[in-house]
């Protein structure tokens, strides 16, 4: 074995935590500059929003006729943007009130199960893979794990709140900067993004280097247990996510869909028309949906993926004997991720400049690929300073001889297998290009042919994708066992800071032009936001497809870990225990779909109900000029969303442990399996499906090409078609879809978890009989 | 070991043949009381179609008024019914002309791989399981595999042709007694299910029965070599197979949903109006779908599952030396089925007799439960006469001792799972229940609140069938390993004879009531045919249930008999080789789904285009004083769907080969594990989603309840929403749904039969790395 060249470990110690210093200081940085867009109706002067105070000045004069310093517009602005923020505040409490309590009985569950591993006992105990060693008891695992869920759900819940509220602090300057054109616009939304990717990004290493470091001082050079204990972290981001996802899908989508089927087919208003009752519910929506949802979501990957990499390094054998730098290399890349991803926003944001709508798409693909570049050097950096040239690995039982540039490798192949994947999503989401523009042409011929359509796109774009994550995992896998795996994961998610700003910047432009909409700003405004947000689809798809990918790199190495933990040497598809759960799992995102699913849809027609009554029943609401009643349409979507959030979310967090209890951790290492490889497709098919049918949609609304004219305009049948079509797609791409990845990750993380459970008292069933 | 208390071979030798033909002759009496019902215009007297003269002349007279004896509806039906055979005929014969050719290359293929395995020699080889022995040479099992290949494939195309045949001359004949009530029309058209049902499980019995006793004289005591010379029967049944689902889908949804989307939508004329063009291609579509694609797919199941019995007992010791009657075990289950579903068949057409329209589905329901109950008692008789009291099987690497009475739990087991199945299906099909009726419901507010719950309802209806097909396969696995699967498949499939009946009833009475409506026959005629057709709707979802769950145990056992005869002991999901087959597995049936689907709407697009020409162009075609062309629909259909099978053809064939060729036998078993996992769930979803919304809109029209009125008439908005659900069930349930267990079982049996091929020369890819 080579001398342990490598970084030392007073440098790792501060490495890591300034790197996510460094995060935090650059989102309040670039919320700094977002705040210096004034929301207040004085006129402003020497405006400095775009960091280029010339430039800024020149194209002030020109777009001054677009009304910049009229005063109403400003103060319908605010007065739109603290609506949607009290209501967007007003849920995620009341959502949180219910997940805390449920969090809760969940933390003393793990204490109790954990801590009865060996009977509560306070002795030591010998460790399981460093032989002769003595690891810490179990009742202190049990203990550490519990503190770290509690620390990983409200990580994830500070995340999600937080960037709603940035989100809803962006959205209306957005709009206001939409009057003195794209560009400045742009990088207000993009900003905003930002503030949440690199606080996200940075914050959940900061606290995960924090607790490692704190439980270190008990644990000492038990690495086994400290990690064993930290895994807890991801499971607390997970679970937090999962009702975070699901309870802000069910939010936003039954506001969505209600709102579209009254306002847009039934009463031909526009989208967010102010007269619209379910307006204000449906932009609350995108915030606690599109925002604070998809921000635990990532988080609790970025977790996980971490927790899955560090619980592998532990048990097996860096350097000679557990060196602290090796030990921390997961961190390692996620800390030079967030200079990657700091490097590449200013690509963005300052490089260049944004002149026209057609330029918006290239400048975020433009993110994921500088991002990638970037982080190739820096892994390759990381690779050769934070490990040993070469180290054993735990591979199921056997020992493998890894090279740190084998590791490079697999870190690496996650990180562009993402773009491989962001690609993919692109072409079949983005209306410029052929597949989605064959959905539209097809809803010539009606909504039924649109769906077939859609569907079958949807279907046809997962081929790549999992070429992608099978070769990825081939490789990773091949060249360093579950390690290999995790790292891989980490790879996909260590740009997460870029990914999660574009990501964020989508439904930041949706409400700007929601706000433009019902402020009663010009038609040309609102082409600006437009253009804006039909970007933001094609981003968020592509944020989702990261989302899934990463998801199913993650989960696998949960599994891993999962399988090493409960001491399983082989999981064999040819034994009837393993095989049936292998096609129960299988089964289950198809539960989860349609639990989630139907939610949607019956909350929709509630709200429909309400939004007709309205419309029937208030005199001068279609003249507009009575406000209709908005209130009450944002209680139908809270009690819902509250309400039917809580089956789906049973049962993700309910299986593993009823599997690993009664049939024990065999059938659960295939129930594992087989909602991976399942859920995978479905989610990724389920969200480009939803992507491109909203993309048709916009495609005939802009009417761009001489094609799209065709099928146009607004109200033609074509027209109505498509909106069918993108109606259908709210819950796919947004509430059952992105949900998907969490009960994959979810089930992994939870069984990694209580394995030490399992392993000594699971199955009972199987026991019994 | 006790006694080989069991039948003697001479026993078997006559029992089997001659279930064979009692089934054959059967089918040829029910064929002969159809006939009975004259499609010639003489007025007729003392029609004894039902068997009871005495019955029939009463109902007769009352019936008069109808126009029995009106000479021009008779001619007219007689005219229509020779349209549709002929266009179905001519379609056939051009689709087995590309698959004969297709078949050809793939046979010289199956010899050429198979006798390169020991380099072409004639010298006998050490057998692979009895250890000492001599068998065969591999040369010997290619020929005699290439035959049985050309078997298999011409009894699946004779029978789907024959199937065709007779539901073609019954279609009209169901018309003209539907005139004298609805107790003869059913009964007319029930015999013609029968007519198929019987006609196709007995020759296929029968076939496998001669093929055995020919190839024996060859291979003597070498079991081994014999069964698996004999899988090539299951290959060539479910290649055939796969051509006439995908093809005859195609072509049935291209007609059906081009001539509904012009006809209903927009020009508001009713189905099956003889003005539309498309009408006589869509009825031609029902036969050669419906009836031909699905008699081959379920001759294919059942061909498979047979060969893999077989195969599973030829590598296990039955009684001390593989005793000829445990060996036909699998063959004498099927020899009991026949003669159970005679007995069952005669409690529909003489035993009771249906007097009104809502003992139609009671009626078929009871088939189900009288076959599943009659053949229960024929299985335990099998078991105990045609098995030794205990023997051992093989159970990969391992011996293992069995027992007739579990083998007898294995069968049963599947048997009864195949009814759950049944019921599951119908509880989410059929508008009797709340399942249809909420979506329904959804209707109300459009097509997009339909579709959502519908693919809802899909999603959910997967659940249970899921732990009946687990449950059947935990147990029969535990009890008797690979072999206990494959019987439990055949227990599912024991019934075939009434499941085929049932199932073939569906499209001609479909068909009946189409030739009604072209026929200008009374409303009254229509609204029995309309019943016969919704309760059929109802069973064809039941028959899918029945295929997808025989599919998933079948290809289980076929992928167990492959990772036996392709000598690996475990399929490690926990190794890069076998994770990687399992996701781009589980990944396939959407590539195959997407590629049907697309096919579906692009030939629906022709259609549409050239039946709006039709409306546009051709003066009087509107007001039914000018013939449509019809030929140049049934061209569009049968173009579109030749060209359009065979990329998913292709995909499906050549998958197991690629991968098996380049990546070798263990990633093909993961491959093979994740499309069966996966392909499960898509399948039954999208068939029973199809199902609903077909039923949905059926239940809007009928308008039988109180809540179907407040959704109804024809023609309102919730019709129309209804309408559309129905046209994108479409291809889901009958193209992309069904196609999928054709996926599943062939690319097991096909690797199974290329095992020996690819246990020696697979995997160039990791070798050559």
């Amino acid at each position: 074995m080579a001398s342990p060249a490598f970084l030392p470990e007073l440098a790792t110690q501060v490495v890591v935590p300034v790197a996510a210093v460094v995060g935090i200081a650059f989102a309040v940085l670039q919320w700094v500059l977002v705040s210096k867009v004034k929301l207040s109706p004085e006129p402003r002067r020497g405006d400095g929003s775009s960091g280029k105070a010339g430039a800024g000045a020149s194209e002030y004069l020109i777009e001054e006729e677009e009304g910049l310093n009229e005063h109403n517009v400003v103060v319908k602005c605010a007065e739109i943007q603290n609506a949607i923020s009290e209501g967007a505040t007003s849920f995620l409490f009341t959502e949180y009130k219910y997940v805390g309590l449920f969090m809760s009985i969940f933390a003393v569950l793990i204490f109790l199960f954990l801590g009865s591993v060996e009977g509560f006992s306070t002795k030591s105990q010998p460790c399981h893979y460093s032989k002769g060693k003595t690891c810490k008891p179990a009742l202190a695992n049990a203990l550490f794990s519990t503190i770290a869920f509690v620390l990983g759900a409200v990580t994830s819940l500070v995340s999600g709140f937080l960037g709603m509220k940035i989100a809803t602090y962006a959205n209306a300057r957005t709009t206001l900067e939409a009057r003195k054109g794209v560009g400045k616009a742009f990088i207000t939304a993009f900003r905003s993004g930002a503030v949440m990717g690199f606080l996200l990004a940075a914050s959940g290493l900061f606290v995960l280097y924090i607790a490692i470091n704190l439980f270190g001082i008990y644990y000492g050079d038990d690495w086994e247990g400290l990690y064993e204990a930290i895994t807890g972290y991801g499971l607390g981001g997970s679970s937090m996510a999962l009702f975070g996802r699901v309870g802000g899908g069910i939010y936003t989508k039954a506001a969505d869909v209600g709102a579209d089927l009254v306002g847009k087919v039934e009463r031909n208003i526009p989208e967010d028309d102010p007269r619209n009752p379910a307006v204000i519910a449906d932009n609350v929506g995108d915030n606690v949906g599109d925002i604070a949802g998809m921000g635990s979501d990532l988080f609790g990957s970025y977790a996980e993926s971490s927790c899955a990499a560090l619980v592998v390094a532990s048990i097996s054998s860096f350097g000679i004997n557990h060196e602290f730098t090796p030990m921390l290399y997961p961190l390692l890349i996620s800390s030079v991720g967030i200079v990657a991803c700091l490097i590449t926003t200013l690509f963005a944001t300052d490089f260049f400049e944004i002149k026209a709508v057609d330029e918006i798409e290239p400048a975020l693909k433009k993110q994921l690929i500088i991002s990638t570049v970037v982080m190739t050097i820096g892994i390759a950096l990381v690779s050769w300073l934070g490990l040993p040239y070469t180290f054993t690995i735990f591979n199921f039982g056997a020992q493998k001889t890894v090279y740190n540039w084998q590791l490079f490798l697999c870190v690496a192949v996650g990180l562009w297998a993402g773009l491989v994947i962001g690609f993919v999503t692109e072409y079949y989401t983005s209306n410029a290009y052929s597949p989605v523009q064959d959905v539209a042409d097809s809803c010539r011929t009606g909504a039924a042919t649109n769906v077939i359509f859609g569907l079958a796109l949807g279907y046809k774009s997962v081929i790549i994708p999992i070429f992608a994550i099978a070769f990825s995992i081939f490789l990773s896998f091949s060249l360093a066992a579950m390690y290999g795996v995790a790292v891989a994961a980490l790879g996909m998610l260590s740009t997460i800071a870029t990914g999660l700003s574009i990501d964020a910047y989508g439904p930041i432009s949706d409400n700007a032009g929601g706000i433009a909409e019902m402020a009663g700003m010009s038609h040309r405004i609102r082409e600006r936001t437009d253009a804006l947000d039909a970007a933001g689809n094609t981003t968020a798809a592509i944020g989702k497809g990261f989302a899934i990918g990463s998801a199913a790199l993650v989960s696998l190495a949960l599994f891993g870990a999962f399988v090493s933990r409960a001491e399983i040497s082989t999981v064999d598809v040819l034994t009837p225990k393993v095989f049936i759960g292998l096609i129960v799992g299988a089964m289950l995102p198809y539960w989860f779909s349609a639990m989630t699913m139907k939610s949607v849809g019956s909350a929709a027609l509630k709200m429909v109900e309400e939004v007709r009554r309205q419309f029937n029943n208030i005199p001068g609401l279609m003249e507009g000029t009575t406000k209709p009643d908005y209130a009450t349409c944002v209680k139908i979507s809270t009690d819902a969303s509250i309400k039917e959030m809580i089956p789906p979310g049973a049962l993700v967090m309910l299986t593993p442990l009823i599997v690993g209890i009664l049939f024990g951790v065999e059938t659960l290492s295939g129930v594992l399996a087989g909602a991976l490889v399942s859920g995978v497709q479905i989610a990724i098919s389920a969200s480009n499906t939803g992507g491109a049918w909203d993309n048709a949609k916009k495609y005939i609304e802009a009417g761009a090409s001489e094609h799209a004219r065709t099928l146009g305009p607004k109200g033609s049948d074509p027209h109505k078609a498509a909106v069918i079509g993108d109606t259908i797609g709210d819950p796919l791409k947004d509430t059952s879809g992105p949900s998907l990845n969490i009960l994959i990750k979810l089930m992994a993380v939870e069984s990694l978890v209580f394995a030490p459970f399992f392993a000594t008292h699971g199955g009972i069933l199987f026991k019994w009989l």
